[in-house]
């Protein structure tokens, strides 16, 4: 459910003679290496512009902005899953979405889910997109359907862990970080110019739970245990009001949240059973009621297909026209 | 809920001199005069190569399928809200979507809904689709969720009718063409050479309440209430083994149905509440848990937000590349 740890991959095209690969997953010495960057955007620049190559990156690091950024500036066309580059710097996701056509990332937020293609189709028929809710974590989702049934969360969490659905530190997930990357990926789209210091995340464990206080099998070990019966207390108080408790993304006038919110139990948010991502997006057109999008989030076939769907849909840009 | 009657545009561009309409709705003069219709190709054929003109078709007749051909033929782009020119002959939907990069037609199925550009994403990423499932009517989908309620047939229908979610004659809605043309429309996206003959398509009137055999008022009066018990009876049964009645179009490998049919109440389909259109996709990637999309999946907004969204789409072919 979690995207497997991805190894930086030189971009393209695939024979072009790369430095190899350090050690260090999510690091690679193309990056540092003048002699080969400049080598990648030279044909870059010589087939970019007229062939329809496309830099493509997988990678999970930011080591590639700058790469990116002078890819762009050469008029070459980029499909990323790698999140991290657009949400750096604001100037930086600026810079790489400066010629909007020629940039794709549907795989950054929900895998294959169309959710980027669809924000970007609502945007451009003049549609204009009041809020965003959605969950985006298959972790997260599994473990809040789960408590909803009144199990108990250091319980779920560790059947989580055990079925592979959370990184080998379920904290990576508990903390909420990666949803705050889509989230600010999302608003960025919307045209909120913020960056991840405005984002209100809320992590499910204390910072005294934290990695820099507890190894990984104390948290599990004694440290869940301890949350518990807040988050019992939580479920109970939504269930009460006829609610249900997800971690959600929000992002609409108020800014950027992330965090766990009640929803009503009938919502499509509050329907989500298991690990699928569900977005709901608002606008003038879908006002009352919103347009769903739901499915598997993550996954390495689904990543994959949301990539070259994108580098399908840029080839639009290099038919002859006459 | 249901599309207002569509007069017939003219196409584009709009000052573009067109001889009057005639008062029947869905039914222009123009695809009938020949020097007119030439006209309009040559304006298209001038303008469309070079310059991103686009046709667009949001009639509702058949009358503009050899205009949309002759336009294809010069290479001009299409849109369409117009499902006819695509559910005719199957030669006439090959040769419309002859340049696949060059035709959008989004608002046929579920309005401004993503489902033909999420359809065609995913064939595009090489991910094979082997069903597709939706409830495509609002009509339908209100019907048959007031259904579940124990509510009875006649009266839910009645109601729909007050409140306008029907057309005129509830038995336009109730005889299952309309779901059955976007079916046509997704199987042949799907790459079924198929035509309405090979559909089968259930109504939920007998022929003997039909429309040669019965006035309106009389359905409405007498005819209806006949069809309670049998009703009633199916959707017991479904519940009694944990399925909702639904009114779908079905498309897989063993071709295209469109009629009710039970769907286990917590999926997409036995979720649906009201008035949404629901599609849930199957492929490779989404192959246990479907991709779904739902939400408002008809409305003149909706409808004209989708066409214009297909128009910015097609413009990437009109980005200069070097």
């Amino acid at each position: 459910m979690t995207r497997s740890s991805r190894t930086s991959a030189p971009p393209s095209p695939p024979a072009f003679p790369c430095p190899p690969y350090s050690a260090k997953v999510g690091h690679c010495q193309l990056f540092q290496n003048p002699e080969a960057r400049s080598r990648v955007i030279d044909a870059a620049t010589t087939l970019g512009r007229t062939t329809g190559l496309v830099l493509v990156d997988c990678s999970a690091t930011y080591d590639t902005v700058n790469l990116l950024k002078d890819a762009v500036d050469h008029g070459c066309c980029v499909v990323l899953a790698n999140k991290k580059p657009l949400t750096g710097a604001y100037e930086d996701f600026q810079k790489l979405v400066s010629n909007f056509r020629r940039i794709r990332f549907e795989s950054t937020v929900g895998a294959g889910l169309p959710v980027i293609a669809s924000v970007t189709r609502i945007i451009a028929s003049g549609d204009p997109v009041s809020r965003v809710v959605g969950s985006l974590s298959g972790t997260l989702g599994y473990v809040m359907s789960e408590l909803e049934d009144g199990k108990r969360f250091s319980e779920v969490v560790k059947t989580a862990k055990s079925l592979g659905y959370t990184e080998p530190d379920p904290r990576d997930d508990l903390g909420g970080m990666d949803v705050a990357r889509k989230a600010l990926i999302l608003a960025r789209l919307l045209g909120q110019q913020i960056s991840m210091d405005n984002i209100n995340v809320e992590s499910l464990y204390p910072s005294e739970l934290g990695p820099d206080a507890v190894s990984t099998e104390d948290f599990l070990e004694s440290g869940l245990v301890q949350l518990d019966r807040s988050m019992e207390e939580r479920a109970k108080a939504a269930s009460s009001r006829g609610n249900v408790l997800r971690y959600v993304c929000e992002i609409g006038s108020a800014g950027c949240q992330v965090g766990l919110k009640e929803v009503p139990k009938d919502s499509a948010l509050g329907r989500l059973r298991g690990s699928d991502n569900v977005v709901e997006i608002y606008s003038r057109c879908y006002e009352s009621s919103p347009l769903v999008i739901q499915g598997a989030g993550a996954g390495n076939d689904t990543t994959a297909a949301g990539v070259l769907a994108d580098v399908i849909d840029l080839q639009d840009l290099f038919q002859k026209t006459a």
